[in-house]
């Protein structure tokens, strides 16, 4: 089959030809990639950023959003035939450990990441386990939802979070209106009433996510006249929620500036550190929450708003063969919203 | 001024005079009444219905939804002025008990009830306490939103208590799309993204509920093949929670029957008895949650959502002075949406 | 083997030879018996009251709650090891199902009952599956922890749900201080400052209960006074939960006379109906909460109480042949704890 | 009356004379003093750490941790008589606020803290709001609790906050067993059933930790030995939570350090900042959970562990007239305990 591999770091992927991926365990799932999403963290990988974090062996077939169709199945797998119609969550996990046993999927003690630390989606065929492979609606396709595995899950995973503690009248300010920040603008106002404030540097991103549902939005100014615009839209207190998916070029140091007392401030994009004296923290009793990837049964949720329509994703399709396109185009800044690679 | 009151059990209301209401203590709040809605419970108070429960000393004024403009105020309240429009919680509480210091004002162990056990709304002015006012948006004015004070404030406190817990793709059952239901559907789409079935015996009032956001209503039959109808839209398991805002005339015999494994069955309404076999209550883990009213903070959020626009009331207005018509209105079950009375 | 099996209902069981069972699945386990609790249910199986539930085909072997070593496994089980000590989870889940991926294994959708549905521990060797075995701690060992699998279980997952919303100052009513309730007491006093009242008709029960660390304990009369003697050590107010253990017998009508408004009334033991008027339920906002058994995750943390010595169980041992005597004397009353086979 | 007052920042305390507090408002309350906790705080302000925050004019009398006997009341005043013995919560509340009424004390709108920025308690008496005032358990006396309404109550905050979603076989590891973490052991061990570790500097404090109850002691050593050993009691994965009461001289940098996945960083101490990668954050799912005080009803359930004998205070007593030599004695390190003034 056809593969998109990563031959060495800071050389351009090849596609090549592999062997299609074989049942070896009982829990094995083989399935026929339908489309798989290309993320900025693609790009991260043949930079060498995530070489040690991941220590997976070159070369390797990356791709870590994908959905398609199970081609084949282990002994032990059940609830699912071939053929069917799914969307995979980006981990591999064992179901055994104590995080699993809680539904924390993403704190597995034994998990494989395909596309990162083993073979991924940029391929015809890819192999998962039983435990990753959610059935899509019939009103679903793979190439509307790949995106959605990665990206949308973590957007998805913290907006829900934050949603359980959200009231009526509570403000959320959401710093990013990009990839995860659009989906996240749609859950938020799917399954929360709270007012939703959106900042970002780029207006066209603002316009977007006004028609999304944001309440209000604002343009980051460098002068910092936005920190005082977001006060006073919450009574010069500062907003109940803060969900950042930026975390670089300073966005924690303003951000910590808008949030109210008892507040939480829900960390999910990374790049700067948070540096904050503790009497700040402990003389407002805020909170600071870390936030990755999301859960199975948040995946499953995530699918239920999308068959629904209430979150939709804005997809550029790419032929796999076309994957130095689709590279190139987004570390450009020129894809409209995702992009995604079609075998 | 002119107050409209119980003079005796089994008798009509009448208009009669009294004193306008005095600062007396330096928490007290005199409230000009704007609206005063008038509710089932007010005609079960004329049956004597709550004669022994209420303890209330005959004759006295009745009304316990009430909305109006600051009249005059204790010099110990705070953050009041006199003409600011207002609704009223319809507890006056101590804020000192162990529940009022978690918030929990229906758990007040010294609460006075207006129109209940001391003098209510049915009035030109009414007493109330500091703890229990709450300042309207501008938006929202007192003969709009005076029905929300004790049956919307009740809906709401359900609705929001099960939302906590709900996800998407979650199924609720109400039933009953009557005064409180009408509320509750709109609570639920505004704060929830789970999926909502409304049943009823009126298709009216179903035709109603589907206009506000309910995504499947079912009438209710004497043959009770409505419950086939929950469980087929639920895949069989049946509902993650069920919202009862009837309880009598069979529904909780029915409503357990639609409850999913580990499902909760929300109390609303009353009148008959649960009469359930424990081993059917442990061999499917379901709980059975009381409800009661709402606290401060429930009104709160939910007049936020009225300024939002995304919870409305439908309104009757009636001359104080004909309070009859309206009482008799309601008996008839000709009151469209809830009656309200204006001084 | 030997296997101690049920033949017919009705009958005694019998002693009898049957093969070995096998790995046939890659998630299977196969355990060398330990101990097998002897539980009140058995009796109830050979009554023939759980002949339609469990719809299980005669003969078959008994015993559902066991400990033991690893004797064999599948290809698909990892982190566990031949000659391993371990205690049984009593289902076998497929942890595929919604409620697996939440670690709600009771409530798993596609689960068998070892004991009750296919063959269970009165036994040489059980099989089961991974996700159902638990590592012991050196210091336990299969005879001390047996009767823990499912009649500890059901305790520590009620008694921990209520623990996880009681704050010092809380009381807690115990209805029964039997089998369930021995354990309950000792995990109540674990892993809460609430204060506990335990009710039970045996005078020697609630010495054992005291023991075992009730702050006070009340001797249940045929003329109602126990009831009062609750209210009165709660300041007339009632307790904020009760854990019924009993639910036959009249428990629960005396018990919901014991709550405290906005309470909640923990169902554990079933028999009779809980008849209650809704605006009871309403009036005083309690919350009637199911139970059943408990979580794999609920177990694993039982065994740490029981490892930390804060649990421990009185047990009678009994050879696996003499399984009559063991069922006759639980019959006659006369097991001091539990009961416990040994192969 | 005699007082103890700042009269200049860098200035010693001076003892004076002054009048009598009096009832001016209908919810003040006037409690003649029993014991006044001497805190680090009343060295820091002083040093005029607190003169900007707290702009308090110039003498006043210090004093945050009060305990007495109600002197005189408004007459807004219920539940409490004159010669009631009590403790107080530091903040005097307005209870009309949001934060009120969800009973966040701490994050009053309107507040005043008394001994920061009013009169406090080094005096013979101090006016306080009825909504501080709780009365004592006929077992307890004023100079046995005193210290315990600041110092004690921001312990129990946080550990109760801890505790709520702790397992048995969870891990707290505790920086710092001096003031706060000595009552801080004493609540984890008293309300629930996680193992503790607690390490300091000083192996007195230490030893005196494990005689509260913690499961394991460890001293930490420059080379940050300490760390490792934390991790190896955990299985190499880290503690669930952390409670540090220090906060400075390294203590962030080193404690992030012993947090398993998923874990929380509870923050109560103060000194120093955090500063942590938000790839660190998010890549292990953390939290850092901010801690102020407590609220009312928090120090109402420390006073029931303080009456039931689960929490001691190690206290020793000087006359008001020595308050010098309690600020030398506290400021050498030669209190044992801690302070307490006695008019």
């Amino acid at each position: 089959m056809r593969v998109v591999r990563v031959v060495d770091y800071h050389q351009k992927l090849q596609l090549e030809d592999a062997p299609e991926p074989q049942i070896t365990s009982p829990l094995d799932v083989v399935v026929k990639i339908g489309a798989a999403g290309v993320c900025r963290t693609d790009i991260h990988i043949l930079e060498g950023q995530w070489a040690e974090k991941s220590n997976v062996k070159l070369p390797y077939t990356i791709g870590h959003e994908n959905a398609g169709w199970v081609h084949a199945k282990g002994d032990a797998v059940t609830g699912l035939e071939v053929g069917d119609k799914v969307i995979l969550h980006p981990l591999v996990t064992c179901g055994l450990c104590t995080a699993g046993r809680f539904g924390d999927d993403v704190h597995c003690e034994n998990s494989l990441f395909p596309g990162i630390n083993v073979d991924g989606g940029y391929a015809e065929y890819l192999k998962t386990g039983a435990r990753s492979v959610i059935k899509l609606d019939p009103k679903l396709e793979p190439a509307d939802v790949a995106a959605l595995a990665d990206a949308g899950l973590t957007a998805y995973h913290a907006v829900a979070k934050a949603a359980r503690v959200l009231r009526p009248g509570n403000v959320v300010v959401m710093i990013g209106a990009g990839g995860l920040g659009h989906i996240g603008i749609q859950v938020l106002k799917a399954i929360s009433g709270a007012t939703l404030i959106v900042i970002d540097r780029n207006p066209d991103a603002l316009k977007l996510a006004k028609g999304l549902g944001a309440d209000h939005t604002i343009e980051v100014d460098e002068g910092g006249a936005f920190v005082q615009k977001v006060l006073d839209l919450t009574g010069g207190k500062g907003a109940e929620a803060i969900i950042d998916f930026v975390a670089e070029g300073g966005s924690t140091k303003t951000g910590l500036k808008m949030i109210r007392r008892a507040g939480n401030y829900y960390v999910v994009g990374y790049g700067e550190n948070i540096d904050v004296s503790t009497i700040d923290i402990i003389s407002t009793e805020i909170n600071i929450i870390g936030n990755l990837v999301g859960s199975y049964n948040d995946l499953v949720e995530l699918m239920v708003l999308a068959a629904q329509g209430k979150v939709k994703l804005h997809t550029s399709i790419y032929k796999l063969e076309d994957f130095q396109k689709a590279i190139d185009d987004l570390s450009a800044g020129k894809v409209r919203g995702r992009a995604i690679l079609v075998p």
